[in-house]
């Protein structure tokens, strides 16, 4: 019965905005990755190394960092209740875990953790969370202004969604940036305005370039609705200042921008000297209150905790008008509501255990294990970068990324060019079959044209670290070699 | 400092797609039943009855479902892995969870349920899926062909942002539908291309309707790329026979269109004469493999486990070109994964417990008594409707909803157009005044013109039933002797 109709969808008519949409994190280098790992299983021996390390995404648990216990315990509680009254879960679970699961439990009506709950979260989880910022800022927040969402891109998506109307609305993105927001983007159809990093001072965010991109931007008639600021960086790593996040703030209530806040790092800081600072906290301590419109993304996928595949998160949103909140409520309602086990798991990274609790002393002692080691790891990576021939790398003060610069010799350039690839996914390519080590090239993320990068994340484990360092280093020298001008 | 410059987002300068989109699920009627709620709490005895039935959406949980055991069981051990060795465990879980906790976790890269998965959801619980499909249809199913996602919604969402170019683009969809489709519709800014399901004959889907609104469409200038079915049918509940989905597949092949089949209500069958055939099924014995595009939605929500708040389910995407097929792994890779949690219960309900497990009689004991009871709800209710004045109601042979047709008094439809309120919002806001009942008027799903309808969900639990048939009667008794002619 095979008929010789032509399919109804061929890639010449799918909506262009797919087609135009990239997110390099997942791309072409992981999808080798991919196979190679098929051929390590099926033929062990193949390649000249014994595993695939992933170090293309920020995905701690599955490089093996461990689940934070008391968070795994109060999840699995409210997944089970039928045993919360049985003696023998206190042999199995601390007693502040239990404690813990019946207050959620208490939270959610009907105890129904099965249920679809509001459509921005369950209002105790989200009060409980509105508690966790005050707690954080010192300046109040409110459970309505909380929307639950599956991870933090969903959110990214929902305020694009809203905010762009066609590819004359433009969105200030940082350069380099993570490519959710080039992907939400291209998808929404709307315009991507560029403002550069400077690689020199750190990957400092400069007023004056902004302005001069938004300028330019207008010039050209694109009305210019919001500024994304990755914060700590992703995947450059620095720490605003709080004197440069006041300059943004005054930025954007100058300029009438929508500031969307990118802030799932704020737990991810490794340096003594710097500290992370909400917009919120910032745009409070500055006077503002609803005259700013700022939304800020936080997720349970990175922090201390890692807990990617429980896709938890939330945008905190302040400074709409009560009809284009509504908006943003009727958005969220279409989808229901986000999955209340990420709903839960959020509400426990916002209030973790506290002194007195029965968990907090081994709460505490994983939480500073997994920061402290993130910290080595980094300065162990950036150090070892930083030694390559023709590579300089700027400090992961915070997220978990390196993103160093690679100068290559003109004959990669041009076998990259013969290849039809950029250098640096020609590099990151060559990187992969040689040591298994995935990395995603910086013309991914965008970068100074010219410029030539990759972002490594910090998350192998540290007993791991010395030796993906040898091997980097073999291989760089090989590369260097045969390519040296 | 409040400064005097107007918010940089108003109402008017958001996106119209967004303003557009409609979902009466969650509309006005449960905004003011969220209200009346909170004026219950806040002064209990203030209106004449003491709890909010929300009867407006299929969420069996919030309405006192209990989860089914054996799939809580395993969530919880998945999310606490360190248990599964504990001796404890096994007093307080059953030894097949246990076992199958053990075996979901071998199928998870480094047992990591922590970690993102592949963007189309982690392979081994695709493989289990798609053995549960192979074993549902008697044709085989393939783990490439899906793709896990956080409930259905996500998956509509994708396959309409992927199919809609512009307002010239065109989705057929019954009337009446189950409102995410024309939300989804509206929110990609295509064009709904309504065929209506005929009330008289049980909501029969009849081909010559459909074909008749396609060509109405195709002389408009729109390109109608895809048929949407319901089946069980939501708001309608009828269960399509077979002859009726040959004739439905053999439609789309001729004409062109990729089959949007939505069937998450395909294990909510009430009636014996019904069963249900998935489309894949029904186009593989008519000897079609690839040459029909067909995407099938499933979810966990509903069926007998009801597991709304999981927010797990999948789509298998079946007769697309590797080309396209690259694009649609694409946008699932933006968005990373769908909840791990969801993930597992997606493979689960494929794979329930079977004959010989320790938990198999009690699992079975479970599921047939929610279904059975389930079904005599529905004709408890039905028989309720159908008893009242005016009104006429259609067995719910499958779903979880009624969708009974109101004959409203003329004094009532004046009444309403007096508050510029179409009639049956109308009613729906009396009835939940007088008795804290939410359903959703029919115009959120779309009626022939000039008939009005109510759905109502079958989701009460059972000794609620015959108290909320007194009060839907005593109320509607008053309403027409309010307003008779």
């Amino acid at each position: 019965m095979a008929s010789t109709t032509s399919p109804p969808v061929t890639y010449e008519s799918i909506n262009p905005k797919v087609k135009k949409c990239e997110y390099a994190v997942r791309g072409e280098i992981v999808t080798q990755a991919q196979r190679l790992q098929q051929e390590l299983q099926e033929n062990p021996g193949s390649h000249p190394f014994d595993e695939i390390l992933y170090c293309n995404i920020g995905n701690p648990q599955s490089l093996g960092q461990q689940p934070v216990t008391f968070f795994r315990e109060v999840l699995s509680l409210c997944n089970h209740p039928a045993i919360l009254d049985r003696d023998e879960t206190h042999g199995l679970f601390s007693s502040d875990a239990i404690s813990r699961a019946w207050e959620i439990l208490d939270l959610i009506p009907g105890r129904a953790t099965g249920a679809y709950s509001h459509s921005q979260g369950v209002k105790g989880l989200r009060e409980a969370i509105a508690a966790g910022i005050t707690a954080r800022d010192g300046f109040p927040a409110k459970a309505d202004d909380i929307f639950l969402t599956d991870g933090a891109s969903p959110a990214v998506h929902m305020m694009m969604q809203l905010l762009i109307r066609s590819e004359k609305d433009g969105i200030l993105c940082p350069i380099p940036q993570y490519p959710l927001y080039s992907a939400s983007i291209a998808l929404h159809g709307g315009s991507l305005v560029p403002y550069y990093l400077d690689e020199a001072t750190g990957w400092g965010l400069e007023i004056f370039e902004v302005k001069r991109q938004l300028e330019d931007a207008r010039s050209k008639g694109i009305i210019v609705r919001a500024l994304v600021v990755i914060n700590p960086g992703n995947p450059t790593g620095q720490v605003l200042s709080e004197a440069n996040q006041r300059e943004i703030v005054e930025f954007c209530k100058k300029e009438g921008l929508v500031l969307l806040a990118d802030e799932v790092y704020q737990e991810n800081i490794y340096v003594e000297n710097k500290q992370f600072n909400s917009f919120k906290k910032i745009s409070r301590m500055m006077g503002y209150d609803e005259e700013l419109s700022l939304v800020s993304f936080q997720s349970v996928s990175k922090g201390y905790y890692g807990e990617c595949g429980k896709r938890g998160g939330y945008m905190e949103v302040i400074g709409f008008t009560p009809d284009v909140r509504e908006q943003i409520y009727k958005v969220a309602s279409v989808n229901l509501c986000s999955n209340i086990s990420g709903q839960i798991l959020t509400s426990l990274v916002m209030n973790p255990p506290k002194v007195g609790d029965e968990s907090y002393e081994s709460f505490i002692a994983e939480k500073e294990g997994i920061l402290q080691s993130l910290a080595r790891r980094a300065q162990a990576l950036e150090d070892a970068f930083n030694s390559l021939e023709g590579v300089t790398c700027n400090k992961a003060e915070g997220a978990m990324y390196l993103f160093p610069r690679l100068r290559l010799p003109q004959k990669a350039i041009d076998a990259a060019k013969s290849v039809n690839t950029a250098p640096d996914g020609f590099y990151a390519r060559r990187l992969l079959e040689a040591t298994g080590i995935v990395v995603v090239p910086g013309s991914g993320f965008g970068q100074v044209p010219g410029t030539w990068h990759i972002r490594c994340t910090i998350l192998p484990q540290e007993d791991k670290i010395p030796a993906i360092i040898s091997r980097l280093r073999a291989f760089h020298e090989t590369f260097m070699n045969e390519f040296r001008d």
